[in-house]
């Protein structure tokens, strides 16, 4: 996706170890219309897989599954980190390792929201170690439904992520995969 | 606003306490189509005042902010409530009491993001207390930017938040306002 590439270029900042700041339009910062975008190529690549819902994790994901679901026109649910008092004492809850916070998350779905018949996608602003997205196909599958697949708006293929998720056994689509960002560097796969 | 009002009176709950549960549809799953119908109602009562940014809080904020801000044409930045590895050093950090959560929580903008010439619109899922809104009203004020209008989502009026924002002196507006939820009813303002 080429104008993702370019505002990443442009926009974006290699603060080094690996770390990609991208908080001037997806991360505090939000632009909109490229959202738009993002979940417009999300929705377009899983439209053929009926799917019932998008499943993703507060809180940087919450802006590009929105605009995915918003495409697909299915709800989405995101997983929480607190467990907020209206949701019933009964949950899904699993831990997942946050490499950027340097411990780990909880991550919790309510019952109510994510059943047996439900085929859902996960989608998530990064994918890097894919330790999230594994806790969220977790929490699906503990809830009985089927993942279908996974998108991810930025990979980082250097850490792992998409050979972590080759069990699931389902498409993983980014729109943009950056292969190396050693030495200030930052170079997408072709 | 009259698809709001069927829809909490279909899906919300009311928990006591002045509690309005939305889990279903905005706050935990979210209804993508429902949100974007919220913001461009939003946006279309601020279109003329010249915005440049919308500004809202994690975590249940982002959705009808972002929603607001695809129909304005402008960006949404949410404030953190706990500082990222990728903000730098100097911040903008108020703190504002959550009633829901029953303690005090930290909201945090980078001053890359928010600056002297912007002009705010403070987007919000609930207008209760006014303490959230109040505390990102500040925010914008300590970056020297200026702000024009709220809007919220749902608006529990008696909790007296709009009596709270009346010293911003800036129009505010809520999709649908809850005047009573006494005895488990949910009773709207006319």
């Amino acid at each position: 996706m080429d104008v993702l590439k370019l505002r990443i270029l442009t926009d974006g900042k290699n603060l080094g170890n690996g770390i990609l700041k991208v908080d001037g339009f997806i991360n505090h910062q939000v632009d909109p219309q490229l959202m738009d975008e993002c979940g417009r190529e999300l929705a377009a690549r899983f439209s053929q897989m009926k799917l019932t819902k998008v499943l993703t994790a507060e809180i940087s994901g919450i802006a590009p599954a929105l605009t995915t679901a918003l495409h697909l026109g299915v709800p989405v649910v995101y997983a929480r980190k607190q467990k907020p008092i209206t949701m019933p004492n009964e949950v899904f809850l699993t831990l997942a390792p946050s490499h950027t916070k340097g411990r780990t998350v909880e991550l919790i779905v309510s019952p109510e929201y994510l059943g047996k018949a439900e085929r859902v996608l996960i989608i998530d602003d990064f994918l890097a170690s894919g330790q999230t997205i594994l806790g969220l196909a977790r929490l699906a599958q503990t809830a009985g439904a089927q993942v279908v697949g996974v998108g991810a708006v930025i990979e980082k293929s250097f850490e792992g992520g998409r050979k972590m998720l080759e069990s699931l056994g389902v498409p993983i689509e980014s729109l943009v995969i950056i292969e190396n960002m050693e030495d200030g560097k930052i170079i997408f796969a072709d």
